[in-house]
């Protein structure tokens, strides 16, 4: 899709509304995505305790693309696109695993963890290697939680985000944490509907029974709707408290929202319901060991969502960590990450069960509604429809930064 | 495809010839049929057995489209796209059920069985429900024979079609039927060649032993073929002796032919051989109990033809009733349902094995033959080839009819 | 895509380097590889062993296309499209039989084994069934190599191949052979990396230990690499003495290289590692009972090269022969037959497994490898990368053999 028609198509939405039908639908307005969204903004990949140790690495599959994130000797973390400079072959399988040389399997070009090219045969005296090192691919790090930028000139204001999000993240200590358990899910539907999904809690009462059990609503999105007024305003009471209390324990919960910045983000730390200590089944902390310095269980839920591809909520006792990957269309991969600290016993202080059962069976069940959404919106009767300015201003915001971007020259 | 593309390759096609490749084979000529053919015409999607209660609905799926059918408090059948108008969220899955109120299962707008929004929240005071209806369908009843229309404007001529059916259907009292089995088969062939399958029988002697026991061929498009010419003069003695008799019991029988309207269509009442009593490897009625106040069993079988997309076959014991449904240029859905009194007894008055025998065998074989041509015409070898002019007339009829609406402005 | 977009991929390529992602990746490349490589030029399809008696056939499915191979009356090869001239549908599903009569399954159409129309029903007295025979294919046995040509006119320098590789290939002495077995493979990859795979040997050592047990890698595309120089002369002096020895025993063997003409190929007789007698897991001949009126077991091995699609290996006890059928941009079909004595006896003379195990092994690795290069290929990183002088001379042959031919009128 030329630029003209993408302006075209722009131009025909409707503010308060959800998009027209052709950004869920059309595979030309998918690869506009990919190019325009995905290859130009920080995407959110991963965490550094996937690759503790020098030599580590796994790959990160996106659209036709590969990278390869691999922790050097001096023990940053460097990312290269995983195609052999000589006749293209894919380095690695997709996964994860250690080297010290990368040999490509077809003919054995050999290339160190820098990318640099160290060897081959049969290319003669003259062979120039220096000119045919892997293609890199920026990577920065926040507090341990680690983005990539496939443009040449990545946006600078990744530095903001990190200015402003560091001191909230770092009690949580990411760098002592644990991967301990990883779920892939398939959603069959736009991976904007994915977000806008995760943009709002209108639905979250019909439909997320294990969710709300330890999440109040009124925190994502949720304006005074005149539905749920005194609800709302008491929960606004609840949350001055509590942030009192928890910055008062040197913990910086105030919301912080630039999500209409390039690189657009929202935090907020938030209570829960119940005993307040976690986002699980009985709402109780699901892993005995603490995160960093912890000593108090009950510190809400430090939540921090990025676009165009992340939400995150940190806990005393675990991190659930999301990240959203475009297949197609119509296909949209949601990867999850528990992180628990590195010293926790499995079986002993914490149970993948009980530690996933939330977000698992959340979910599962958005992920219905996101096909579900789909599968209408592919209904030549789809018309768009208008957002709640109670509890979809958040969807709104999303859309509205994903058309600038998307139309950014 | 736009429509000066489509005016060539129309133009490229010979009279009495089978149609050029691009007809079957292009995903541009395909959407142009579900836009052009099945978005405009009346279209064949069950029977009103179906939903003989108030609040009973079913749903019927077309290209990406998905329309309930739902039984008001009134028992007038309504018609709805199957997307709600906040969202898009699709309302139902795809099957059957019953309603009073149509929730949306992610955010709970509420609609009645007439389409209104009656309920939603979080949209504010000002928010006016009446705009947010959901999209309703076309749908007419011809004796519980049920047809939509998608368009915005529908052929007025369904009521010539009604006018001039509506006595042949009647007699068997559809109303006080039941489906007694419904059999889907997913054909590798563009829509058109399994309607151009059951236009001649041509093809029925060398491929359909079980129909051709209660199936005289001649009445199926045979003209007076020098190949069969003493037979095709006798069965037309058999038809005009019998069309005296049914006639005299009140029976309209006589052929109808109005291929050649928008809303085209054609039926007649025919012998069958043997007992000429049912469309069964037998030749006997499937059924003790007969429908509506028939008394005879030997009433031959009505069958009616309706363009783009269905054929009936209406016995005195049983109906069955066939639609077609395309699914991709070279996929398409062949739904076949069997009729029976409502009264009667499963294993009492009727087995189903023998009820759909024939034409469950006789589907396989068309789905096999009609595969067969997909495959041929896919080749950059395929030619038109000419019908021929004895036992081929009906399937240059419907392609005439087709390329005439195809290029309708 | 038409020939000016085609023109301006064409000249992007760097010569010596791998072609630009496109001609791998792109559908609309992959339809021209199909019309002006496929379409047009002699494609290796069979062995004359596989219809050794009149009626016998066997279909070849090339694209959307399928063409039935049948041995006459007269015992010559005729080849026609498997489509019918009344409606198009296919004949014979794809596979081998025999016939004398060739009955299409929907009218019955029937032609004879020269394809013509000689009977069918209900065309009328006036009909000519003159003016509908299967539309005929070109087909040419190169000693009992059967290559076929889809276009009106094909080249004409078939005849050189033939008169260059007649007396090289007729000791082995097909026409007495039988297709011990035959295994198809569908790689991950464009054709052309199942072509290039095959035109050089820089992969062999890493990935084929079984293969390189008889195979020696030098004489498949190596000059003489500085980083193998002795053992490439060393090879040299190697292949000068067999020759010697073979012409002297009346093998022609020496290299013929035509691979820029229209019907491109090249040839050469290469000794063998160990034992020095065939392409098996022990370098010993495979079959005891040798082809044609050969008594020695130590003949080396004949390679046989042809453009775009087969490759040949012919020793004193077996032959193996592959060709190759582009499935889609990404997919690929690799169909491997080995031929021995039509006397010998399975399990008294050869072993199917001791047989087959060399190339089956290698054939899955090279499978891998291809569909490794296809999947770095697909990623928007991938450069066109340098070939190496020494070892994938014979790549770039063919590279520039493909363009040239892609863009001829």
């Amino acid at each position: 899709m030329n630029s003209a028609a993408l302006e075209t198509l722009i131009a025909r939405r409707q503010s308060g509304y959800s998009l027209p039908a052709p950004f869920y639908l059309s595979p030309e307005v998918f690869d506009a995505d990919c190019a325009r969204i995905f290859g130009r903004h920080w995407i959110f990949v991963g965490v550094e305790p996937e690759i503790p140790k020098a030599g580590q690495f796994f790959t990160v599959e996106i659209g036709s693309d590969s990278i390869i994130l691999v922790r050097d000797a001096d023990m940053a973390v460097r990312a290269f696109h995983n195609v052999c400079r000589h006749r293209g072959a894919r380095l690695c399988n997709p996964g994860s695993g250690a080297f010290v040389r990368l040999v490509c399997p077809y003919h054995q070009w050999t290339y160190n963890r820098r990318g640099e090219l160290v060897n081959n045969k049969h290319m003669g005296e003259d062979f120039d290697r220096s000119q045919f090192a892997l293609k890199p691919v920026h990577v920065e790090s926040l507090a341990g939680l680690l983005f990539i930028c496939l443009a040449d000139t990545p946006p600078e204001d990744f530095a903001v985000m990190r200015a402003a999000m560091q001191a909230h993240i770092a009690p949580h200590d990411i760098a002592n944490c644990k991967v301990a358990h990883q779920y892939d899910l398939v959603e069959q539907g736009n991976w904007k509907l994915t977000m806008e999904n995760n943009r709002e809690c209108y639905h979250c009462r019909a439909n997320h029974p294990q969710l709300t059990a330890s999440l109040y609503e009124y925190g994502f999105g949720f304006g005074a709707s005149p539905d749920a007024h005194s609800k709302v305003q008491e929960f606004g009471e609840l949350v001055k408290t509590e942030h009192a209390r928890w910055e008062a324990a040197g913990l910086p919960s105030a919301e912080i929202e630039r999500l209409d910045a390039t690189t657009g983000f929202r935090s907020v730390r938030l209570p829960l319901n119940q005993s307040g200590e976690s986002q699980t089944l009985d709402t109780k902390v699901a892993c005995r060991k603490l995160l960093g310095t912890f000593t108090q269980s009950d510190l809400g839920g430090l939540s921090f969502w990025t676009q165009p591809n992340s939400w995150h909520h940190f806990m005393s006792d675990h991190i659930v960590s999301f990240s959203v990957w475009p297949l197609a269309a119509g296909r949209t991969l949601l990867r999850t990450r528990w992180l628990v600290h590195k010293d926790a016993q499995e079986g002993v202080d914490f149970d993948v069960e009980h530690l996933t059962a939330v977000w698992k069976a959340t979910n599962d069940q958005d992920c219905a509604l996101v096909a579900r959404a789909h599968q209408g919106i592919s209904s030549p009767a789809y018309l768009p429809g208008p957002y709640s300015a109670y509890t979809e201003d958040l969807v709104d915001t999303f859309c509205t930064w994903y058309l600038s971007h998307l139309q950014a020259p």
